[in-house]
Order: C-alpha cells, then sequence, then structure tokens
C-alpha cells in the first residue's frame, strides 16, 4: 500500500494522539470498521436507523420532494422529529425500522434531494 | 336557563352513565371547566403545550404555509413530531413553551391553514 | 336548570367577550361539544392522537411504571416525543393509533401514576 | 504500510463492488474520512446532531441513569425521540445542538451506561 506523504503526516500526527502503536494498526482498524459496516449493511436481520438531514425549508420543492419520498417509505419510517435550527434551515431526523437495503435505499433518495446540505445514515440493532 | 327538549333528552342520558345526582351538576361542571380554561388561557405564567393537526401533505401550499408559519414561531416551538398517517395525512404535535397567548396564536394560525382537516390544542403546566 | 348565582355571574362575563346572545345558547354549545366528544370516544373507528403527561423525573417508581404502561400498550403507540422541561421536569407527547376505548384507556393509566403533574388525551382524526 | 493479508484480501473483494481503481486509493479515502470527522469534532462552530441510543428498558437503574445524564446535559438537548422497540427494547434518538466537544461528552456518557446494547452519534451542520 502506498500512500501519500502530506497525508501520512497528517494521519500519523491524528493517530498519536489516540495512543495507537504503530500507523499500520490504525490503518488495519480503519479498514475492519469499513468491512463491519458493509457485512452489516448486506445482513437480511432487520435494523432500527436515524436518517439525519439537514435543509433550507425556503426550498419549496424540496420540502415537497422530501415529503413524498417519505410517504413513499412509510412502512419503514416510525415518525420524524423536526427541528426547526434557524429561519431558514430544519434539521429532521427519522426514525426507520427495516431491512438494511431498502433502510439505505430511503436514506440514499433522501440525501439526494437537490438542496439537502447535510445527510447521514446511522443503523442500530434492534435489540434482538 | 331554558335548553332545547331534544339536546336535554341525550345530555340525560349521557349523565346517567357518568352518575351524576342532577342535571344541574352535571351542566355547572361544563361551565366550571370552561371558566378555568379561560381563566389559564389568559394568564401571564409561561406554559408548555402541544399543538395537534392533520392534513393532506399532497397540498402542496398548505405543506409550506404550516413550515413558513412554524418558522415565524420559531421561539415558541421545542420541536416537532412527524407521523406519516397514510399515503395522504399526516399528524404533526408540535411542542411548544411560552406566554398562553402567544401559544393559542399559533395554533390559531395552524388550524387555520386551508386544508387543515382537524387542529387542537393542550396547555399544560412547565411543572413550576 | 338551576345554577348558583356565583357561578352564572362569572360565566355571564365570560360569554360577553365571545359575543353570545344569550347565557342558554352559551351552555347549549357547552353540552353539544360535551356531546360530540362523547360519540366520538365510544365509536369504532381508528383514531389519531396525543397524550401529554408532565411528571417530575427525579421520582424513580415514576420513570419505570411510565415505560413500563408504554410498553404494555406499545401496539398503539408510534412514538414518544420527551422534553426536558427543567431540572425536575418533563414533558412527554406520545403519539398513538387505535381504538378510541384503547387509547383512553391507555391514557387514563398514564395520567393515574403518582408523580404525574398533569395529563390530557387529544384524539383526532386519522384523516380517511 | 503493512497489513494482514487476510483482511487485504477481504477489503479487496469489499473494494471491487465500489470500483476503487487501487487499493491505495480506496484506504486513502479511508484515511481522509477520519481527518475530516477529527477536524470537524475539534471546531468551535456549533453544530447539530442526533445521539442514538438502544437499551433495555428493564434496566431500572439504567433507565434513571440516561435521564439523569439528559437533565444534566439539558442545555444541548432539543428533544428526545423515543420508540419501543420490543417489549423489552427501547431506541432514543437525542437530538442535540452546542459546540462538538460537549456534544461528544454527552454521547460517550450515554452510550457508557451499563446495558446500553449500541450508541452513536451524527453530528451535521447547523446549516449556518
Amino acid at each position: 500500500v502506498s500512500l501519500e506523504k502530506g497525508l501520512l503526516d497528517r494521519f500519523d500526527k491524528h493517530i498519536r494522539g489516540k495512543s495507537y502503536a504503530t500507523r499500520s494498526k490504525a490503518i488495519a482498524d480503519l479498514i475492519q470498521e469499513d468491512l463491519i459496516r458493509k457485512e452489516w449493511s448486506e445482513g437480511n436481520e432487520d435494523v432500527a436507523g436515524a436518517i439525519t438531514v439537514v435543509y433550507n425549508h425556503h426550498k419549496r420543492e424540496l420540502v415537497n420532494t422530501l415529503l413524498d419520498i417519505q410517504h413513499d417509505y412509510q412502512h419503514l419510517i416510525v415518525s420524524t422529529q423536526h427541528v426547526h435550527l434557524s429561519h431558514e434551515h430544519c434539521l429532521e431526523v427519522i426514525v426507520v425500522k427495516g431491512k438494511p437495503v431498502q433502510v439505505q435505499e430511503l436514506a440514499k433518495k433522501l440525501k439526494a434531494g437537490k438542496g439537502v446540505k447535510h445527510g447521514s445514515l446511522t443503523m442500530t440493532t434492534t435489540g434482538k
């Protein structure tokens, strides 16, 4: 594996604060986490999750698009918490439950909305 | 006080199930509650409350109007819980905190939105 | 119908602000609303609703009781919004969907929790 | 950088599906993301966020601990959405707003609660 010197220098500085013995161990951990995320996201077990989106509610088309998408995936959505961050911006946290593939599809569509400033999906266990 | 016979008959039947001794006592209670609501709603103490609205999200103008009103009264709103009831209908429960007069003003504006099927305001103590 | 003079005087003052032609009309309206609430609450149509409770979270037993009741009626509950009003007090708004009789039973149990300062139930249409 | 063969093989298989030209590019991206997360988490700008925890509500001490922690960090918390996943398990999504350091401190304390099955923090922009 060959990496850019600038990137490695910044990474070395970063992991020093995290008390890693070697740089290789730190990279191995990043890869490990990535693989776990992947394996889990392809599983067939129901997951619970939260999709977070921040957007400008003055974009009228966007507001309706986000609402339409949510109604199309209504079977996955438990409820949505809406916080008015500022006069322009809204934060929505959408609690979902269902197959990982479907939950990810919904998250992807919401994040793709033109005017969405940031979107992310957290998947978690249903506790079973 | 003189009341229509039809109304009184139905009321008599209703209060029998509630074991009221007399019809006058039942009416006195309704008046009492109405006066308490009124006194409280005119107070200057902060209240907490929940505004509930049910609406058809396919009415695009309405969706935006409700969101605009909420951003205008942002200082009163803690957060909004949004539930997709059916492919058409949404339930929003808006948690508010502030002076009763302002909270009622916000509730009134939201309920007046063209296309809102039902709206109601519950005011409660902040626990102080 | 015979009512106490003190009560009637206060009521007269109150309805003057609401521009009622007669006191009888105002009382007829209160009775009408009460009957509508009753008829609806006995119906067999699914309703959506919000149960609002304010309580002191330092009462440890209460916190667990409220959570146990909610899990027992899990099939009725969509989700619960919890707001930390002050260092002691919490406001919970529980969104429910189901038969009026069951929804009312749940609300009654939650309100009866020792230490609950205020509880109320708002029932609304599911939009159908 | 030297990595275990088993890990690299699994990673190679994974990135093939993501159409990366080289393994080094894929690792560079993971490092890049990690650095961005770090830089952002040390910033002084207010962030919005969602803390997600899944726990068994039959653990009475835990329920009270989580509530106490939330009241201690009340100034950071907007509101909490509580979903009853099963007869035993609850999902809580806590919407927060504040300095990254404080938000992370709160998330760490909640995740450390004995009996918490999974916890995670998503930080996002406030839109400013």
